[in-house]
C-alpha cells in the first residue's frame, strides 16, 4: 500500500478511539457530580441557586476534558496536517 | 488488497467500537444520576421541580459525551473524508 | 480473498461486538436506577407517581445509549454504505 | 480457504460472543434490581403491588438490552445478509 | 485444512466459551438476589410468601440470560446452520 | 496435522476452560447466598426453616449455571458431534 | 511434530489451568461463607447447631464447583478419550 | 514505506491516545472534587465563598494534568521536532 | 525439537502456573476467614471453642482447593502419564 | 528503515504515553485531596487557613509526580541525547 | 537451540513467576488477618492469648499456600526431573 | 539495524515507561495521605503541628518511591552504562 | 544466538520481574497491617506492647513472602544452576 | 545482533520495569499507613509518640520491599554478572 492509505487508516481509527476512550472518564465524572448535586438539593433546598451554579461550573470543567478529545478527533479527521502534507506531496 | 478495501474495513470497525465504548461511561453516569434523583425525590418530595430540572440538565451534559461518539461514528460511516478522497481518486 | 469477503467478515464481527459491549453499561445503569426507584418507593410511597415518572424518563435516557449501539449494529448489517459500494462496483 | 468458510467461521464466533458478553451486564443489572425489590418489600410490605409493578417494568427494560444481543446473535446465525449474498453468488 | 475442520473447531470453541462467559453474570446476579431474599426474610418473616414469589420471578428473569447463552451454545453444537451447509455441500 | 488432531486439541482445551471459567461466577454467587443465609439465621433463628428452604432453592438455581457449563464440557469431551463426524468420515 | 505430541501438550496445560482457575472462585466463596458463619456464631451462639449445619451444606455446594473442575482435570490427565483414540490408532 | 509515512502514522496515533488516556484521570478527579464541593455546600452554606474558591484552585490543579497531555498532543501534531527534521532532510 | 522436549517444557510451566494461580484464591479466602474468626473471638470470647472448631473445618475446606492444585502440579512434575508414555515409546 | 526513523518513532510514542499514563494517578490523587479539603472546610470552617495551606503543599507534592513525567516527556521530545547522537553521527 | 537450552530457559522463568504470583494472595491474606487481629486486640485485650494463638494457626495456613509455590519453585530450580532426564540422556 | 539503534530505542522507551508507571502508586498514596491529613486537621485542629509534621515525613517516604523511578529513568537516559560501552566500542 | 545468551537474557528478566511482582502483595499487606495497628493504638493505648509485638510478628510473616521472591531473584542472578551448567559445559 | 546487544537491551528494560512495578505496592501501602497514622493522631493526640514510632518502623518495613526492587534494578544496571561474563568472554 502507498503512504496515503496508511495515513487514512490510522487517522480514522485514532479519531474514533480518542473520543470513545476520552468520553468514559468525562461521563462518569459528570454523573458523579450530578448525583451529588441532587443529593445536596434534597438535603438543603435553600441553597439551590449556589448548588446549581457550582454544578454548572464544575460540569463545564469536566466536559472540557471530553472536548479536548473531541477537538483532537476532529483535527485528525478534517484538519490533519500529516494528511495535508501527503496530499500536497502527491499533488505537487 | 487495494486501498479502498482497507479504508472500508477500518471505517466499519471504528464506527462500531467508538459508539460501543463511548456508551459505557455515559450509561453508567446517567444511571447514577437517575438513581440519585430518585433517592432525593423520596427524601425531599417538596423540591421535586428543582430536582427534576437539575437532573435533566445533568443528563443532557452526560448524554453529550455519548453523542460526541455517535457523531464521530456517523461521520466515519457516512461522511468519511478519507473514503471520499479515495473514491474521487479512483473515479478521477 | 477478495475485498467483499473482508468487508463482510469485519461487518459481521463489528455488528455483534458493538451491541454486546454497548449493552453492558446500559444494563448496569438501568439496573441501578430501577434498584434506586424501588428503595425510594418503599421509603416514600406517597411520591409513587413522581418517582415512576422520573424513573421512566431516566430509563429512556439510559436506554438511548444502547439504542445508539443497536442502530449502528443494524446499519452495519443491513445498510452498510461500504458494502453497497463494493456490491455496485462488483455489479457495475 | 474460500470466502464461505471465513464468513461461516466469523458468524459462528460472533453469534456466541455477542450473547455471552451481552448477558453479563443484563444479568447483573437484573440481579441488583431484584435484590433491591426484595429489600423494599421487607421494609414496606404495604406497597407490594407498586413495587412489583415497577420491578417488572424495570426488568423488562434491562432485559431488552439482552434481547438486542440475542436478536443480533440470531440474525447472524439464521438471517445473515452477507452469508446469503455469498450463497447466491456461489449458486448463481 | 479443509473448510469442515475450521468450522468444527470454531464451533466447539464458541459453544464452550459462550456458556462459560454467559454464566458469570447470571450466577452473580442470582447470588445477589438470593442473598437479598434471605436478609429480607429474616427482617420481615410475615411477608415470606410475597418475597419468595417475587424472588422466583426475578430468578427466572436472570436465569433467562443464561438460557439465551445455553440455547446459542446448543444451536452451535447440534443445529449449526453453517455446518449443515458444508455437510450438504460435501455430500452433494 | 490432519483434521482429527486439531478437533481433539480444541475439544480438550474447550472442555477445561468452559468449566473453569463457568465455575467462578457460580462459586462466588453461592458463597454470597450462603453467607447471607447464615447472617439471617443468626438474626432471626425462628425463621430457620423458611430461610434454609429458600436458600436451597436459590443454590439450586445458581448451581444450574455451573451445571450448564459442566454439561457442555462433558458433551465436548464424550459426545462431541463434530468429532464423531470426523471419526465416521475417517472410518467410512 | 506428530499428533500425539500436540494432544499430550494441550492436555497437560488444560489439566493445570482448569483446576487453577476453577479454584479461585471456590476458595473465595468458601472463605466468605466461613467468615459469615463465624460472625453469626459470635452474634447468636445459641443457634450454633443450625448455623454449622447450614454452613456445611453450603460449603459442599460451593466445593462442588471446584470438584467439577478437578474431575475434568483428572479426566483430561488419566481418561482422555482423544488421547486414547490416538493411542489405539497408533497401536492399531 | 519511507520514513515520513511512519513518523506521520505514529504521530497521529500518539496525539489521539495521549489526550484520550490523559483525560480519564482528570475527569474522574474533577468529578470527585465537584461532588465533594456540592455536598459541603449543602452541609455548610455559610462557607460557600471559601469552598468555591478552594474548589476552583483545586480544579485548576487537576485540569493542569489534562493540559499537559493536551500540550504534548498538540506538539506532536503541529510542532513535531522529528517530523520537521525529516521534512528538512527531504527538502534539503 | 523432538516430542520429549516440548512435553517437558509445557509440564514445567504448567506445574508452576497451576499452583501459583491456585494459591491466590485460597490464600485470600483463608485470610478472610481468619480475620472474621479473630473479630468474632473479640466480640464473643465465650464461644471460643465453637468458633475455632468451625474455623478449622472451614480452613480445611478452603485449603482443599489449593491442595487440588498442588496435587495436579505434583502429578504433572512427577507422575505425568504423557511423559511416561513418551519415555516408554523412546525406550521401547 | 534507517536508525533515525526508528529513534524518532519510539521517541514520539514514548513522549505521549509517558505523560498520558503519568497523569492518571496524579489527577486522581489531587481530586481526592481536594474533595477531602472541601469536606473538612465544611466541617471545621475555623481552620480554613491551616487546611488550605496543607492542601496546597500536598497538591504540590502530588503534582510533582506528574511533573516528573512531563519533564521526561519534554526531554524525549526536545533534548533527546540518543537522537542528538545519531544526528551528529549522520552529520559527522 | 538444543533441548537443554529450552528446558533451562522455561525452568528459570517458571521458578520466578511461580513464587512471584503465589506470594500476592498470601501476603494480602496475611495482611488482612494481622490487621483483624490488631483490631480485635484493641477491642478485647483480655482475650489476647486466644487471639494470638488463633492468629498464628491461621497465618500458618495462609503461609502454607506461599510455601507450596516456593516448594514448586525450588523443585523446578534444583530437583527438576525433566532437566535431570535430559542431563542423563546427554551424558548417557 | 546496528546495536546502537536498538540500545537507544529501548532506553528511550524504558525511561518513559518507568517514570510513568512509577508515578501512579506514588501519586495515589500521597493523595490518600493528604486527604487523611485534612480530615484529621478538621477533626482535631489543636494537633495541627503534629499532624503536618507526620504528614511531611510520610509524604517524603512515599515520594521516595517515585524518586527511585526518576533516578532509574535519568540513569537510563543520561548515564546508561550499556550505551557508554557501545559508544566506546564503536569509537575504539 | 548461542545457548548462553538466551539463558542470560531470561535470567535477567526473571530476576527483575520476580521481585517486582512479589513486592506488590507484600507491601500492600504490610501497609494494611500497619494501618490497623495505628488505629488500634489510638483506640486502646494501654495494650500498646501487645499490639506492637503482634504487629512485628505479623509483619515478619508478610515480609517472608517478599523474601521468598528476593531469594529466588538472587539465586537466578548469582547461583543459577542452569547457567553454571552451561558455563561448565562451555568450559569443559 | 550479537549477544552483548541482547543482554544490554534486556538489562535496560528489566532495570526500569522492576522499580516501576515494585514501587506501586510500596507507595500505596505507605500512603495507607500514613493516612491511618494521621487519623489516629487526631483521635488520640496523647499517644503521638507511640503512634509515630510504630509508623516509622512500619514504613521502614514497607519501604524495604521497594528497596529490594531498587537493589535488583541497580545490580542489573551496574553489577550485572551475565553482562560481566560476556564482556570478559569478548575481551578474553
Amino acid at each position: 500500500m502507498e503512504a496515503q492509505t496508511w495515513i487514512a487508516m490510522i487517522s480514522i481509527f485514532t479519531a474514533g478511539i480518542t473520543i470513545a476512550i476520552g468520553s468514559i472518564g468525562s461521563a462518569l465524572g459528570e454523573g458523579r457530580a450530578v448525583a451529588s448535586a441532587l443529593t445536596s438539593l434534597a438535603q438543603q433546598p435553600d441553597s439551590a441557586s449556589t448548588i446549581t451554579r457550582t454544578l454548572f461550573v464544575g460540569l463545564a470543567m469536566v466536559e472540557s476534558t471530553a472536548i479536548y478529545c473531541f477537538v483532537v478527533s476532529m483535527i485528525v479527521l478534517f484538519a490533519n496536517p500529516f494528511w495535508n502534507h501527503f496530499l500536497e506531496a502527491a499533488g505537487g
